[in-house]
């Protein structure tokens, strides 16, 4: 497959961009790193709440940005519970569905010496914002990804027997006796006698 | 301002519903609490890494699609390490930028009420998917909610003196000395005098 297939295949829209803030070679790794998982077990666009993905990235580091790309590619979103990382502080996350099984998809330890050298990282590794790095630098460094294979990039990793049992959900809740505002009723507390949210509480969680 | 302005100024493009990945209530009111917040605030969408939201929702509950939203109109994102939920089960979240201030923005208890009436409603607590309910009723309560003024569905609080002080990120890394994958230095572990990854440490975290 040569360079022009694969950003057909895996380049990220442009809302992407859009949604993301900026353009970084990281978000389009990501949404690359969702579309291939999501061929490997065979499912499209979660369009409800039906698929899992966890990132084994944490915070304090860079990179983190993989992570909107697989949000945008899958839909496995933040906001629907579906996406939750491990704090491992590795490049890689593991897509899970249950009718379909598990895969891990990491970055290449040499990919990631390689790419390491773009001038991208060195303004970055100065502080300087991916908003405010010159266009074409950003550019060097993305179009280099879209020139190589997914096997030059990504490890690709079975993973039977995996499982991870969502919360079951309820829609119950209640108001808070203080501050008048609805709670969902797992996070309802009791403070001298009263049903309360957690931060009319006091208490920690 | 008629529902028509609303309409023109809040309601979200086509493309945050492919992200999401369905049609819902929740989606178009995280998406327009995310631009008040920002009107509030006066900044603009946040490109890089300096605007922090804190949505006081959970897990194992319905109605954190806003969330995406959110992340949708402000680009404060979970990519970005700029979202970040408190695990109180609350319909409203608290918005900071270091220079701006911050804002809280609830969901009144009185229009939960009046939205709950809607037939979107009895098909989700009967357990059927959002993808899954049929277009008439999805639109009914969206367009519903975008019939209402800004005072009729959300309360906003300025929050004086609020604080939050993001984790000073590193780019610093090394290989697990057992797998061979980069680990970010703050997540390295020491397990038999060798520097390695959480999961191959065998430690919790």
């Amino acid at each position: 497959m040569v360079s022009n297939d694969i950003k057909e295949k895996y380049f990220p829209p442009e809302w992407a961009f859009l949604f993301h803030g900026h353009r970084c070679p990281f978000m389009p790794i990501g949404y690359r790193m969702g579309m291939i998982a999501m061929e490997y077990l065979q499912i499209e666009r979660e369009k409800d709440h039906g698929f899992f993905v966890f990132p084994e990235l944490g915070e304090g580091h860079p990179q983190t940005c993989l992570i909107d790309g697989i949000q945008a590619s899958t839909s496995a979103t933040y906001g629907k519970v579906l996406i939750s990382k491990t704090f491992w502080g590795k490049l890689a996350a593991v897509f899970y569905h249950p009718d379909k099984g598990a895969v891990r998809i990491s970055l290449l330890p040499d990919f990631i010496d390689e790419m390491g050298k773009f001038e991208f990282f060195s303004y970055r590794k100065r502080g300087i914002e991916p908003s405010q790095i010159p266009d074409g630098v950003v550019n060097e460094v993305i179009d280099w990804v879209f020139t190589l294979s997914n096997d030059s990039i990504y490890k690709i990793q079975d993973m039977p027997g995996y499982n991870f049992t969502p919360i079951k959900g309820s829609f119950a809740r209640d108001k808070c006796e203080i501050c008048g505002e609805y709670v969902f009723e797992r996070y309802i507390r009791i403070k001298n006698g009263k049903k309360v949210c957690i931060p009319c509480s006091g208490y920690a969680d």
